[in-house]
Order: C-alpha cells, then structure tokens, then sequence
C-alpha cells in the first residue's frame, strides 16, 4: 500500500465532508473539482492559469491519450506531468467511458474492449491489464479502475451483467496495478461502483470493491441522462454504505446544483467538462446561473460579467467586449469563458469547503439556490 | 501642435536610428514592432501576455472596428484602450488599405470609398473626415491619414493618379484631425508616403506631404508583391528625401528579413500580422529560420523550439508537445505559437536596437543571416 496518499477529513457537516488529499504530487483541497484536461490540455488554457483559478488536480482520458500521441510516447518524454507543464496530481480515467461514446466497431468480451480508433481507425484493445499500463506510463497520480460503462436505460439484468463484469475487471485492474513498479508505490488506485439506478446492484458493486483495497472508490454510471433527481436517489442508497474514511469521486458530474447537491451527500471529487466547454459556446456560470455572452443584450453593457468574480475575464472586460468576442469568433473570447467558468467552479468548491468546515452547509445551499433563482442581472 | 508627441533619436548606425517615442499613453522604443490587435484583439493572446512579450504599441484596424462593434460603441464603452484592456500607446490605420482588399462593391470617388461590409453587407462611406472621425472616437494615440491603396501592379500614370489623391485626403486628414479636441491635443497624425515603385512619384508624395505637418510619415503601399529587392529600393531612394527627425513607420511589414533591410534604411516603426498569422497555423519562427510544427519530425522530440527564447511556448514545452497540439488542433497550440512568434518580433526589435545603440548594427546583420542559413536544429 502506498505510504504516499492519504486522507484527512478535517470537518464534516451532516454528510458532507471537507479534508486533504495528500499524494506524492501535492495536496487536493476536498470537496474538488478536477478540470479535464483531455488530451494533454485543458482547452484553450495555460496550465498555470487553470492552477491559478484555483485547481489543485487535472484529469486526464485514457482513451485518448492512448491514440494520441501514445502512452508510450509520453512515456519516453518524460510522462504526463512533464509533457504538459502540470506539475501537481493528475487523476486518469481508465477509458471505459470514452471507448463506448467515441470509439467506432467497438467489440466488448470478458477479456476487455476491442475498438477502433475515432481519429484514424487504427485498431486497438482495452483491457484492466492494459488501462493499468497506460495509466502507469502517463505517470498518473490517482488511477481508475477498468470498467464498463452500462449504457443508460438498461434493464436490472443488463446492468446486474455489466455491474459484476466491472468488478472482475476492478479485481483484475487491482492486480496489474500491484505490479511492485515504483509507480504502484507512489500512487493511488481507485475503484468504481457500477450498478445504474438498481440500489440492490449498488450495493452489491459497494461490498465487491470492498474486498479490492483500493485508495479510494467512485461512483461510476450516473449523469448519463437518468435525471439529477434519480442521480441524488442513488447516492442516498449507496453513499451509506462506502467506506467512510476513503474519497468518494463522482464521476463525470456536473452542473453547479448537482455538485452541491453531490456534496451534501458525501462526495469529495468531482470533474467535468461543463465548464470549459460551455467557455467555448459562450455560455458563462456566474452565482445568478447561466449567461449566454452571444446574447444581444450584452453588446452596450459595460458590467462585468460578474462583478464579485476575480477572474481576468470579470476583472478586466465588460460584457460588451466579451460579446463582441464572441460575435467576431475571437479566440480570446474562448480563452476568458474558459477560465472564467473554472473560477466560478473553484469558487463554488471553495465555497463548500468553507461552509462544510464551519457547518454552515445548509445557510451555504440555501443561498445558493436563491441567488439561482434572481437570475442574471437586470439590462441597463 | 500636440505637446503629448514626441521622438528623441538617441543613437545612429549609417542610416538606422535608435530613440523612444513619447506619447500620453507611455513610451515606445524604436525600433518598434507594433503586432496586429485587428478587431480589439491581437488573436489567441491576453493583452498582458502582448506586453509581455516586449511590446509597446499595438495596432487597431480601423474598417474592423467601424464595422464590428462600431467605433460609437467603443466610444460609449469608454475607448478602444479601455475596451481590449490595453493601457499603452495604440495606432490606427485608416482603413485606406482593408477597404480595398476586404470590403465588398467598392466605389472610390474624390469624396472617398463607398463600400459594403463583408461581414453583413451593410453600406458605409469611408472619407478623410470619416476616418479621423473614426480614430477619434476610438482614442487613438497615433492616427494615420486616409489614402488610397494604390492597386499593384499600376502603370506610372495609374500610379501617379492615386498618390496625387491621397496627397489632397492627407491634407483633408490634417484638416479633419486637428479640430481643436483634447484628442488632437494630445496625440498624433502621421501622414502617408504613396507613389508606388516609381521614384519621381514617391519624391513628389514625400515633398507634398512636408507641406502638411504631421508628427511623423509612413511610407505606405509596398509589400503588396513588389517583392523584397523593389521594396529596399523603393526605401533607399525615399528615405534621405523623408524628415529626419520624425518616426518613420513601414506600413505592414513584414518578414524577419525584411525588417533588418528596413531599419538600415531607417524605418522607425513596423506592423505585421505575420507572426501571429502564422503562429495560428503551426508556422514557428526562430533566429534559425522558420519551422513547421506540424511536421512529423517533431513528433517525439523533447527539445525546445527554440532554446534561447524565453517564451511560455520555449521555457515550459517540448516540440513534441507543440505538435501534439496542433496535431489535435488544440486552441493552447495556437496561443503558445503565437506568443513565441511575437516574442521573436520583439526579441529581433530589441537586438537592433541595441546593435544600432552601439553601433554594431553591420555585425548584428550579418550574424542574422549567418544564423538563418544554418537552417532549423537537426533531428535527433
């Protein structure tokens, strides 16, 4: 077991959490966000910008990585930390997920995921044995078990079925990940918790990964359309019964409200891609909700987008200069909503924290639902 | 007479000059090169990031800006410095030159250009007063006459017509500019240089253009396919006739090589979209020449693209890296080339000066092209 990953739960409030992840890369403020860096990048951000809204882990895919520029390739240049200018902890999925919404003839067996590449068609296979690999020779600090994603709707069966194959792959993914190497030393395996929207198959996925003695443990298959109030439904079922004293990542979430709500339910980590890519559709978070920059309204207004906000975007433009960012397909435009959206989501975790470690949770999530519920600020 | 406005030449080499441009809004080091802030933005770049790279003046396009937002809107918004957050000096073109090589249904009379927008079609006039009108509102430090871009090819006659128009616009332009407003106060108008690629004509522009009197003079329509050989030309037989106390500015130009040819000549002043153009297109320059970063050679390479420079692009990443990016058509590939780009414009800027401070400018040139013709690094 790893002598360099650790977690001290600090504060709780009824269910929730705030504490410190420790790993051989530094420290992760929990409850976090992690942003995606997908393919070696956060898009249309400089590294020391994403850690400068207040980042203190990046995520990166498996599956895409593995097609390019190669795991191997990273590898031989020094891994993932070096090859993209992150110098903190980097958590990597394992691929399943990826391989079963972008990969073309996908072919799945016992013994793993067999595809085709979305970029050149290459062929290629995933197994826990090869995630393992790849996760190993990008340098990753926190790496996902192999699993499948259960497609959304399915049947009890079909889930039950693809639930107790991604825990013989969490088994297997456990073994290869213990290969000795000085990476398995180091760094942190986590487990996922499959089972749809069955609480039976959940809590059957929650006492097999109890047996694999991982770092930490995610909740896998939720936000891929089964709604926010069935996602909270199956968290209040399952979350009871995972081990206390380890990080529980939710995977894939979320909208602003789903991550509060996640919070209040004992989740410490999140990613997702939401807000860097609605950065790049015009689509801004602020605390009043969601502002669409490519609106005609903001082309005369010289607020800011939002004025409490600390970030380049708010601190040095108006909305009538971001909006004709947009109009003029402006790179720069992209560039500002990215990081303006990663700094409204590190200031909502900020936020969590704080209010989890002066158990002032519920005055927090109350007031955050009515400044929701305003909406943007008033035309001039 | 602006008292905002001045140029003190404070070092020579034959015939370059070395000297800082004092403007209300800070001071430019000659020789400059202003990069291409088009639309209220130098693309895929923070204005901090500009400067940071070394420069002291950006250049605004004033047919963008008229169209898209409008220089009313920026006006309202408080001026173009404070609408793209760029506190430094910052000039204009006229829009003498975009009209001709962007607007649609063009109709040049005495009175001026006639023409329809090519983002939405819309109609608009561009004359002297308008233009001045223009700058104005959009606060600009350093306001250049309206001229036509005389077409090339032209015959002599062709040639002749055009400058003797814009010569009569350039006095307009002074007439229209100085109409006793804090603007015309405070900042400058620089007159144009037409005449094409014949040697009586520019003689005649340049005299014509004594009798207006402007803080300093362009030397406009080349690089517009003369070629490098022409273009010197032109320079060596216009330049002794031209004012030696006032800047000098070349009008887009140009290539690394065809800056070094010009502040021989002494040109004071250059702007070019050149090195962020091609930053966006995966085009590197380096002191060794130019390097394609899409090229496959980079793939699995850990140097730097180029060791001496100082930029993000060079400190942080590895050419493998750089054309990761660009292979995946990554928005970071964009930025980090960009601003290695205009970090070499900035960096080539301040090696002249320094060369002409000291006198060394002989040596400087020819180390420049020694350097060149070595080629990029070889592959490892």
């Amino acid at each position: 077991m790893t002598k360099h990953f650790s977690y001290d739960i600090t504060g709780t409030d009824g269910n929730a959490r705030t504490g410190i992840i420790k790993t051989c890369r530094g420290e992760i403020r929990t409850p976090a966000f992690m942003p995606v860096g997908t393919a070696a990048t956060v898009k249309a951000m400089k590294p020391e910008t994403v850690r400068h809204t207040g980042a203190d882990i990046l995520l990166g895919n498996t599956y895409h990585l593995m097609l390019r520029p190669t795991a191997e390739r990273i590898n031989r240049l020094g891994g993932l930390h070096k090859f993209m200018n992150w110098e903190r902890p980097i958590l990597t999925d394992s691929g399943g997920f990826q391989v079963m919404s972008l990969a073309k003839l996908r072919k799945i067996t016992e013994e793993g995921v067999a595809f085709q590449s979305h970029i050149d068609g290459s062929k290629h296979m995933l197994t826990p044995e090869r995630s393992m690999e790849i996760q190993r020779l990008l340098g990753s600090n926190i790496v996902m078990a192999f699993d499948e994603c259960t497609p959304f709707p399915a049947t009890e069966a079909e889930t039950e079925k693809s639930m107790l194959m991604s825990m013989r792959w969490a088994k297997r993914s456990y073994d290869a990940f213990h290969d000795g190497s000085d990476h398995a030393e180091k760094n942190a395996l986590f487990g996922i918790v499959q089972g749809g929207v069955f609480e039976k198959l959940r809590r059957h996925s929650v006492d097999a990964l109890k047996d694999i003695d991982c770092q930490g443990y995610a909740v896998g298959g939720l936000a891929v359309g089964e709604g926010q109030d069935m996602m909270f439904e199956v968290l209040d079922y399952t979350m009871p019964h995972m081990l206390q004293q380890k990080p529980r990542y939710l995977m894939g979430v979320g909208k602003p409200d789903d991550i509060v709500g996640a919070v209040e339910r004992g989740i410490d980590m999140f990613d997702c891609v939401l807000p860097s890519r609605s950065g790049r559709t015009g689509q801004a978070f602020t605390p009043r909700g969601t502002v669409n920059m490519k609106n005609a309204r903001h082309t005369d207004d010289p607020r800011p987008l939002d004025e409490d906000c600390s970030c380049s975007a708010c601190s040095n433009y108006s909305r009538a200069y971001l909006s004709h960012l947009f109009r003029g397909n402006e790179l720069l435009g992209l560039m500002l909503l990215t990081e303006h959206n990663l700094t409204y989501y590190q200031d909502l975790m900020a936020g969590l924290r704080d209010a989890v470690a002066t158990q002032n949770l519920a005055q927090f999530v109350k007031y955050f639902h009515q400044k929701r519920a305003l909406g943007d600020i008033e035309p001039l």
